[in-house]
């Protein structure tokens, strides 16, 4: 077997776009500095992806090489491919390019920085997408997603859809507990590249939002990645009925799977003269959800039916700016 | 089919027994003026059960007639029966005597005061336990189970072992859904008088403890009822490892199918030089259990192991003085 | 001294007016039944205020008699007799007329129904505005301003602008503890007349917003009678800066007067170019406001500028509808 | 004038000891290992406390020279140096010797690492005493003072009774704002030096204690360094009376300087035949106390006492075992 301490190049899957902000975009004083676009889509132009040749990365004291084994595709990673009518990415975010993309992984790791306290080779791990500096007065406060200095694996510097990559230990977290129920290391790894964006679903609903109580009605409005696990969650944290609003039909057949009791297109439902929030209201025999997940990413359309349809004391969180 | 409109008595299962306060027991003012004892088990002596004959109550405005259908029996009816070598009974607790025992019950509405407005009769209901005044500071401020006016039904009065009760209708709870999920009136009859047992747990849990995450390490110490519907709370709230130490085989046994992962007989460990803190910290993987609740009546001797046993930033609740 | 034993009737603030319902407008089961308006203004026209002679009321068993000694006048008791183009009423809430407003008040009890635990005639009280049934769903999980049998003195029963109030003990609380402290009655009744308008600052900020840490940035939008108890609370409760907008020059003095460390003119602000999101980033050095208190009652203007100078973790509550 | 730039060498107050464990004393291997004991008291014997002189140290690229200006004497301090009859030390917890002490201190930055981003040098700084790695799995779940890895200044490495310290820049925090108030540079960096015992009370009463709302009874047993500063913090927060026992005399008067409205001797009020509780039930007329800290070092004695003076939905926190 050909291992990373033989081998000097890998493969990668690499976006590149060319930085020509938009006419009135003021380039600020920080993106001048550190080449990120805060905007990306007011910046980045003619984006292109391929796959191609790359150095394996050194590792840094406190860092860790990890062989990828899964990689997921986020959404923003399709709206950094996709392109307005003026060629430029959807993708409204910090980004820099070129930069390998994915964000959503797992792997093994095969070399250990000699910091590196809490890792061996051969661990099974993944790791978070955002590369938080841990000093500044954010990650201070206990809020490292609001991080100061912060950089993203696959928006800023290169990410995970790649044979390698070299990221902090401290980022990175095992994925032990999986293997000692499922037995099975592909079985594994796949759950692993599901971890990040379970986490946002998760993060959202039980650390900022607070969660909810068994035997709550929960209502997710979107089911995509975040809202499938949304569903899931909020069947595990013990919802009494989980309702949640699709306009896939394949999502909606997956949100059934994932732990949803009832899930509606409310497309169709408009075409009845139906609203969400009348449903949402019927099937909660008229006491409203106690907690409801925007993760359809058009607050703008969800958050008033929420609003009609929401318990007292109860919970709306956004989730997600795109599923 | 004979009703209460046309009957005037009933049978019900009377506790008896004797005002005589402890030598050196000083009973206050408002023992003398209530005729309720703060401290049971140092004033009731002589306990005597026996089915009577008693008048149906009549009820007031704000009250409801319920034709009871199901009465479980509480670890506190126990404890009014069992005398210690004085021949007090042993429960601790406020209480006045003679009354109709009896606190986890169901039944059907068969009469309704003029003032009733939320239910009808024929309605499936369950109800509380405490009698609270909602007048008094406790009462508005959110604490009912602080009540300063508080009675309780089948402990300073007329309980539900027997075919009727008369209660105000803000201290009962509808059963209809359980009948949408069961639809067998027996069994929602029996789940109906499981509800107020469940209740100080989930109180105790997800109101006052304020619950947990899901994925969290959960360890209950004693199955009685309290702790089997801990047990099944646990693990409806998404706990990834319900643990329970109980030392009645049969209980044991149950807590299983309540929905303990792992459950021990604590004094079977002893015999093996093991404690039950051990056990915990090796099924969390050295973390510690996030939510530990105390339902065995033992503080004395439990708190010591959880707080050897409890994760960083972990909770202990205790649910029950007696299980 | 001629007390209520004796008299019969009293003078009283009686608001009258016409239920017209405007064209379109769908009068509701609900309403038709009890004579509310759910929607004041589209419904009551023509208002009118006069100084009339009525009973003085009977009191119930559970209830007390008050001789009125301070009543404040509410926004909502202006926006009652204010009206728009086609003689509308601008007061948009709950609403039965007629009847005897005012709800902000204090007073001395004259006499107690049989039932009454907690007072003595002459004790000095105010009481809550919101008279809640204390047995509907919302009552008992601890939300009695969500009852759902409300009635409310001053909109749509007898109000406190009169002679005497009879209301329910357990809406009253006792001014004892501000007669310790004042020593002068005059002062204590004012006072009393302002417990309402407070707690409704108070309950938005620290029972239902969560409150905030000593040492907090708090922004309050609108020194109303709600906002300037809002500065006063903020101040008392350890904020570090309190920071006010305010476009009357009066209430910016009072403002100051009541804890602001900083009012400012918002009109006066946009004159020179500066909107108030840019204040608060300056004076809460780059942080933004932990805390921020929408009592200007146009949140459509304010929550945008809230959001763009609010800390990480921060929190908006929005305390009142109209200032 | 001279700086570390020109200097080599600086006096330091050392505590050296010698490392005896106690017969019956098991050396775990983490202690082997580490050269640090888990049990001061255990293993430290005939400690000798001598000012000497010490290399300045050299700053890692992430760290900041801080020139000391004051630096504070904590309690652990003197139990470092106060010994049993076996001269063992009395501090019990973490230690490495010999060790520079002091650990509560100010200064002013001298040089930086070429890491630091958030500090300039000149900036008046004071630091945190716990040296939490970041990257352990409790550091990342937000608990850094639970860390794995755990050093502490003046306990297990070179502390602040120096000229110098070597420290990393995210333990330090900016005395600007208190510049900004006081506009006196020895008054700064005296109150800087104060506020690492200052934040052990915050710590306790408002982050892990959860706080009090504004006009709550608050009650601080022990009036040592964190019982004066949580006298302050309560009645900065807003607490109606603030009620404390301290058997000192000096530190009684300065509790009433700080901000506790009632100040007692426990002793004093034991030869009377009163005890702790009765004093708080009557003062909090009859309602209990909110929320009461444990600051006296002696919770075997003093949580009783509270438990029977606690208002319902009270609070209890334990800010310090040592006063």
């Amino acid at each position: 077997m050909t291992t990373a301490v033989e081998k000097k190049t890998m493969t990668g899957l690499i976006l590149e776009a060319d930085w020509e902000p938009r006419e009135g975009y003021v380039v600020s004083e920080f993106e001048k500095k550190t080449g990120k676009a805060v905007t990306g889509n007011s910046v980045w132009r003619n984006p292109r992806l391929s796959v191609k040749e790359a150095k394996i990365p050194e590792i840094k004291p406190d860092e860790v090489l990890i062989k990828i084994k899964a990689c997921g595709v986020c959404g923003s990673d399709v709206h950094f491919y996709q392109t307005d009518d003026d060629n430029y990415m959807l993708y409204p975010g910090l980004t820099k390019f070129p930069a390998i993309i994915g964000h959503e992984f797992s792997g093994v790791i095969e070399k250990l920085g000699p910091e590196v306290r809490d890792f061996r080779i051969g661990d099974m791990v993944t790791a978070e997408e955002m590369i938080w500096c841990g000093e500044c007065i954010h990650c201070r406060n206990g809020f490292p997603n609001q991080c100061m200095n912060l950089e993203e694996i696959g928006f800023t510097i290169d990410g995970a859809a790649a044979e390698y990559i070299a990221i902090g230990a401290k980022y990175c977290w095992k994925l032990n507990a999986i293997m000692d129920k499922h037995h099975d290391e592909d079985k594994v790894f796949e759950l692993g590249a599901t971890i990040e964006p379970a986490c946002v679903a998760y993060n959202g609903m039980f650390e900022i939002g607070g969660g909810f109580r068994p035997g709550a009605y929960v209502v997710i409005y979107g089911t995509g990645p975040i809202g499938l696990a949304a569903c899931a969650l909020a069947k595990l944290g013990g919802a009494t009925k989980v309702i949640a609003f699709e306009i896939s039909g394949l999502r909606r057949k997956l949100a059934k799977e994932m732990g949803a009791d009832y899930v509606f297109d409310p497309i169709a439902l408009g075409k009845e003269g139906k609203c969400t929030s009348d449903l949402v209201m019927k099937l909660t025999n008229g006491e409203g959800a106690d907690f409801q997940v925007e993760s359809a990413g058009v607050p703008t359309k969800t958050i008033a039916e929420m609003e009609k349809s929401l318990a007292v004391n109860g919970t709306i969180v956004q989730s997600a700016h795109v599923s």
